[in-house]
């Protein structure tokens, strides 16, 4: 249980994109990969991918559970019994409910880690899964009291030998967190878009980057998200709660402004829910988990014509300067798009000057 | 009344963005633009940037009141007092309200056609002025019974002539429109951002590009945005309150899920409202209004080291796709970023091909 990554046996239960690309990433560097999925095909074309070998009478150093969070808690608690000397990990994206039910269960949680890795998750199944799904992704580890050091230590070496970034919280602590940072997020873009289904052409017609935004991740996929959502029913309703309790306080004032043109107390309601939206932005991290970063942002005007944002790439390449972020901003019948392009401070004049005189016009 | 755009007088009352960058591009085709401001300074300096003549002695053709939303309505009114034989517009980004204070004070409608240029608001003031502000953008007309037709044909000429795509709609659909599509999603990106606020910054640090894009219009002004929800109270107030309607039941059945593990129906609510999600999202107009298209994404890898960006560029460049959108993604403590190029399907290939023959890792 103390041994290098490399040389750890890892069995993984389920083979869908995580647990493929967990498997291709561990057999691309030497390591020793068994594969098993509750559907034989699917284990078969992981195999086949060349995530692992598919077999069932094994003796890993440690179990990774990669199936859907339904089935999570039952999968791990089988695993601790399966293999009595392995440790066992989970990949669900939510913590405490699994605890729960494997304490219910008097599982050996001295064996047991739970981790949830952040990895993308816009294609699903084996044939989606990447060698390099992890790389430079949070892997976050939620070890009891029970777990022993030598447990998490072989689920965070494991992790980090795929190119993650581990991070340790306690389980509720992680619920919280992912409740504030994705599922609220989540539900909330799908409630705002889910009020754009029955408006008019002409209506939703003028939407801008801004809903745009708002919105892009409520095209998730409903089967997915509701047992994320039902496995931290707590955490989520807890933000939501609080965040109907704004809301609420937000439709109080704009009704009383509906009746009353001066209510009193009413524009200051919504001047503070904007103003703290303001706070709580600014405290997201930017690149690399580094706390924001002032850069400054020179907008350039895209001519609609084949061809142009390659010149702009080309043009953006031969200045040479050091893009930090890109951003391409279409609107409703918009003849010009608008490029912004963050670059450090010192960059900027030198970044805009070469533009320009290539022919690019600048956007304030 | 009836002459083109370009033969018309236009004279601006408030020199700010909108009305400075609507000086600027009037003048710079030839037009005859003056201007005022409550602040003297305010209105030379938009003179001094070339938006037109500083003047309140003139017979226009056509007055835009340029001023903040909550003093619009009393602007309007005394611009049609003061010249009996110009037409009037207003650029507020709400309607309704500014037509009911109008109808109060016994305006003369005939004159009056209100309208809404949906124009960037990253920055402020006469010094961000652009000519080219309305290039591309969305102007709304929101003519009435009153309105007569030479008066909304004079706006609309107007409006076209710095480069705008004209849409006209009811006040009362615009101001619903801008509900849906603007205003709630502003306040609930604002909602979601402060719920950030007391966020450990352990738990933040697990931000991914989801809650960046839900929030980013989060950074708004709360005095600007104070006043455009003031003004739209009752349309904001009817979504939102739908909306919440929403969230409870989405409250309710995590509750339901929070106490008892079958909790019928509590899954289906939250599935349905993931799926009520995506029909709205799939709503959303694509670029220049046109109907979602369905692009194909190739992803790269990008190592984070200097210049990697910029030779990315340079390499789209040199295979010459035509790109339609581009969207960077960076996560926590991620070593690559994930640069995300959408291309019609035909050409997905090639670009394919192209990036990796000069090097770069492709991501599924």
């Amino acid at each position: 249980m103390t041994e290098a990554a490399g040389a750890a046996r890892v069995h993984i239960v389920g083979t869908g994109l995580i647990g493929t690309s967990l498997g291709l990433a561990l057999t691309r560097s030497g390591g020793t990969v068994t594969l098993e999925d509750l559907s034989s095909t699917n284990a078969a074309l992981a195999r086949d991918l060349g995530a692992g070998e598919t077999s069932v009478d094994v003796s890993p150093d440690l179990v990774v559970v990669a199936t859907p969070p339904d089935v999570t808690a039952a999968c791990v608690a089988s695993a601790l019994e399966r293999w009595p000397d392995a440790v066992v990990t989970d990949v669900a994206s939510v913590k405490v409910a699994v605890l729960g039910a494997l304490r219910e269960r008097g599982a050996d949680l001295s064996r047991y880690c739970g981790s949830h890795p952040m990895a993308g998750r816009e294609r699903n199944g084996a044939v989606s899964g990447r060698h390099d799904l992890f790389h430079g992704r949070a892997w976050v580890l939620t070890p009891t009291a029970e777990t022993t050091a030598a447990a998490a230590d072989l689920v965070r070496s494991v992790a980090a030998s795929v190119g993650a970034a581990v991070v340790t919280l306690d389980p509720a602590e992680h619920d919280a967190a992912v409740a504030s940072v994705s599922h609220v997020p989540q539900l909330v873009a799908s409630l705002v878009a889910a009020r754009l289904e029955h408006l008019a052409d002409s209506s939703v017609a003028l939407a801008g980057q801004g809903l745009r935004d708002v919105t892009r991740i409520a095209a998730s996929d409903p089967h997915l998200w509701t047992q994320i959502l039902s496995g931290n029913a707590h955490a989520v309703r807890d933000v939501l709660t609080a965040l109907a309790s704004d809301l609420d306080g937000v439709i109080a004032a704009l009704d009383a402004l509906g009746s009353d043109d001066d209510a009193p107390g009413a524009r200051g309601t919504l001047a503070r829910a904007i103003a703290a939206g303001n706070a709580g932005h600014a405290r997201i991290p930017g690149k690399h988990g580094a706390a924001p970063t002032a850069y400054t942002t020179v907008r350039v005007l895209i001519p609609d014509e084949p061809g142009q944002l390659g010149r702009l790439f080309a043009d953006v390449g031969a200045i040479g300067t050091n893009i930090e972020e890109f951003h391409l901003d279409h609107g409703l019948g918009q003849a010009f798009g608008l490029a912004e392009i963050d670059v450090v401070p010192g960059s900027a004049a030198s970044l805009a000057e070469g533009l320009e005189a290539r022919g690019w016009r600048l956007h304030g």
